[in-house]
């Protein structure tokens, strides 16, 4: 077996189901590029699932899913509000910039959420043709820190929004996780708030891979599928992307994924906050975790466990759960990780 | 079972192999974005099967390794010469323009393919600053219309490529097909030639995704890693794409496929061209046939048979065979065809 | 005193009212960027002059003013249908491509007139996504090659535009020159033929530098102010493009500079048409002529004249008249040219 | 009179003896976009003055300069570090993202100026195929805060940018301006220190328009005028730029300027600092000054001189002074200023 990892919930594999709808989609011929009844058909249900009056694609990757979001709703002279932290703006090589040609105004924020208040002062003299347009706050919903907007902060967003002629676009990698967190609809955390373009994704949870984009404003976002083509997001065999959504919505399945992850990382800080030697620095909504650890047992525990460190400077590392997560890899680490305390411990 | 399909070689699925691999992948934790041992396996072993001295990156579609192929080694200020009927002219939504801000020169060909001739006036006035300066020709093995360079033609368009202080690429995504019809290796048909950058598709030769860009200009192409996250083209959960390539070379199944799909197309040819009613329009080099049919019996046909009609005014359809195609598919295709023209026949 | 140049009518300088206008408007301190009343009165009267509802801006090159035209009206999705002989074709650099990542589709013309019939059979297949979204036809007014659009034209072109969901965008970089010969108003060769956006120009017609844009279609060209910002065609001292163009106006200045190029094209036409060795190969409509010379005179008559070969292989090259040219210049052109004649003719 | 203006030095017109220079320059026929004599003439005085073993194109606007400063040398996946207040950064519409595609950095300052220690911190990481790649630090010299690099300053950064596999790219729009306060050469606080690209503006020292650009670097920026073409900054009428900038070098005109300018801004301060309702923000380095003023007087005050709020907040205004600032502006303004200070102190 390959080493557990707590470094992504995308080092895991491919759910059963899920890998089993790919095969069961491996029969005969089929139409490419999304001309497929099960695409048309998934697609659907997608859109019920998100309240209807929406519009909805498949895309291969998270990072295209982000620059299809912003491109249809902005122009190059447009500014996108996003935290420091956003993916797009740390993990993404500068894809937004290369695609859009627009630019990104990153927030620093304490817990990677962005607020109406901490946006504000980023939108004076908004109108002069010097500036750069802001037209869309992007949010992570959950975040990159592991963080949850509430319904009620979400709403809030999307009205400053709204009330200063921009668009609320959220980053849905992880929103399975956060429906999940918050007990909550996909509907309600999206269309219910009022955001204008989400995407939902299933790479991070489960899919081999595979996001979907969903428009509440189909008015904007008719060109959506040109944009797709010209990124390279349309995938010629759409339909195991397709049979892939279809395994991850019956039942729930994206919820009972995301569940199974988030406890997963309940229960490992749970573990983690009775050993005095050990900070957890930000709270624990999704399925990760970001935790001091002592400076001299993070390399010895990394050769057992994949793990990344977030802040060197401050030992901090993440460690993320997902839905194949289980209590033996929790209990192991926790135990593989008080050995090496006893052991490692400077002062003994 | 869904109608037969000689629309495309991407109406076909995933090869067993192929998809066995999947399976096989599908074990444990792995860390994603290529950083897996399988990854760095199959790339070794894909660098060999071109004769070392080269680079190599997996992507996730055919657009996306022609954008990063040509990026690669061109500026904005670059034009690149292609046939008229080249994918990346007629079939990606101008995506080489947005991605690369570069100038397609796309030149009429009578069967699919660019010769130093076809190219050697367009490269007149070349160095002056009001023109976009000419730097790749860009071509496809086998063709858009099922044709193929041989390895003489190849040989002649990298030395004039070269001579004029230009590169060659070669869109690949039927390299296999073309390898399989020319019987020579892959090195023989892009490193002994002197090819600067190529593609060696999967997709649309049994996988469910997945493309390979070889780069003999390693020194030039250092940037690729960085250009394909900004494509969107590095798919997180990589080691899907490594296994099924490494199924694609165990005991040469891209040669075995390719083999399977141009007999077919060949045996489809020898059908037809008993027909009097029907006639031929390309050499059937590899996998796929341009026939013009009466018009009476396309739309019949294409109600049992999904196939695209290419040129609407001559009667003319592409038949596209893949590795899955089967003798029976072909037959009841011909007896199908046969009955049409006896009902359908306008001056009875 | 340098040789005369028949080179292009940007070889000329500025003429001297517009020179005294930018003498004029060097009092005092001034606000940038266009907030001046000077620049705002002046683009009210260019308005006016265009038929008004309309829109208008102030840019600095032709190039800028092609780009910026095209940007606001389309997406990176977009093709734009433009003859083979078009500036933004051959002239440019691909600035298309850059600024706006679109696609250019050049159509072969006789005359450099793009016509309904031309374009139409390249409409096929026109919503899929695969493709390139026509939505611009690009001409030039008068067009590269000397040769003019008549209103009907103008009107048919428009019409073709809008019955396929296109826009008519016209390069009037020598749009006085048009206006001259065709004896009509900017207003009937623009607004009157529903044209939806066009430059009208004024450094090849006597200014330092400067063209104006003049939107028909203001709902759709808001943003032109940051586009043209972001093109870097927004001039700090912006005052001295509009004091330029208030002498252009004034007394119909840009009409009597084309005119008097018109009529020295005319006059140089006359005098050429006497001589048997010469032959004219385009209408001489404007202030160009294209003529073939015998090749052996060619590179004398060069050496005392500035003009450049137009097609090598067939001897042609461009003769420019601009606002400055005088009968002297064309008497001393038609004396040298047949010294030359009567020496270098080979059978003596 | 128009009234006074210290909003901006290019409030200000041509200096008598540019325009005298575009006087002279409009004689008979010229070659079109830098082909003339006097262009290649000036280009090459420009050379010499920066040292020599360099190159060196004339542009047209500021903004131009800087995107192609940046443009040659670097690629879309690259990141561009520049200090908050960077003139790329807040006042060019994002025209960098839009020509390069890259990344800005911008990093807080006190004072406009950014140092290694400021940079080192956003360095970590940097090589990952995630992240864009640094390549570049950019600086004003004079800064938008009117303030100024030492040379040590400006080879301590130089030296930075070097060991991280960086350039030094220094916007000089005012660099006349500083090389007056440092009493240095252009070369010493270019070339001497290493810098690899920089700007040499003249529009905001008494040009009608025209920037330089000088490039140390001759081996990395050989496609300068393809990209300048694609930027539309290639003017066609280049010999006008060329002669202003024969001016503007004759006699060290460009330094007599800005050393009128600096000292109109000295003796203004010096004016200012003498009333105690007064607060001087920033060091008078070169021709700005930020000043706090009591609210009450700054829109009395704006009716009769232009000048800009800078920090709304803190009451801040910005005072700029340029070729043609005169002691009676000075003295004008100051006693205005007195005056409103009496009449409308609130608690009279």
């Amino acid at each position: 077996m390959d080493s557990v990892s707590f470094g992504s919930d995308n080092h895991s594999g491919i759910h059963p189901q899920v890998l089993a709808a790919i095969l069961n989609a491996n029969e005969g011929f089929c139409p490419a590029y999304g001309d497929d009844p099960l695409t048309i058909k998934v697609l659907e249900q997608i859109k019920e699932l998100f309240g209807g009056n929406c519009d909805a694609w498949f895309v291969i990757t998270g990072t295209g899913a982000n620059i299809l979001c912003l491109q249809a709703i902005m122009h190059s002279y447009n500014a996108i509000f996003c935290a420091q932290s956003a993916h797009i703006n740390t993990d993404e090589c500068g894809a937004v910039q290369k695609f859009t040609q627009g630019r990104l105004k990153p927030i620093e924020t304490p817990d990677g959420k962005l607020t109406p208040k901490l946006i504000a002062p980023h939108l004076l003299g908004n109108r002069d043709q010097h500036h750069s347009q802001a037209k869309i706050i992007s949010i992570s919903q959950s975040t990159e820190f592991g963080t949850l907007y509430t319904l009620q902060e979400l709403q809030e967003l999307a009205d400053f929004a709204h009330q200063n002629d921009m668009f609320l676009h959220i980053d849905g990698a992880r929103l399975a996780n956060a429906a999940a967190a918050l007990k909550c609809s996909l509907k309600e955390m999206t269309k219910d708030i009022a955001a204008d373009i989400v995407s939902f994704g299933g790479t991070k949870n489960g899919l081999l891979c595979g996001e979907a984009i969903i428009s509440f404003r189909p008015d904007l976002t008719s060109a959506m599928r040109f944009y797709r083509k010209q990124a390279s997001q349309l995938l010629s065999k759409m339909r195991f992307i397709s049979a892939q959504y279809q395994a991850y919505l019956t039942d729930d399945l994206y919820l009972k994924n995301a569940m199974a992850a988030n406890a997963m990382a309940k229960l490992l800080a749970e573990r983690l906050q009775k050993i005095p030697e050990i900070t957890i620095t930000q709270e624990v909504a999704v399925n990760s975790l970001f935790v001091v650890l002592p400076r001299q047992i993070i390399e010895p525990l990394q050769q057992k466990y994949h793990f990344y460190t977030w802040n060197e400077e401050k030992n901090e590392v993440r460690l993320m759960c997902s839905f194949n997560t289980t209590e033996t890899h929790i209990e192991s680490f926790i135990q593989d990780l008080k050995a090496l305390l006893v052991v490692k411990s400077p002062h003994r």
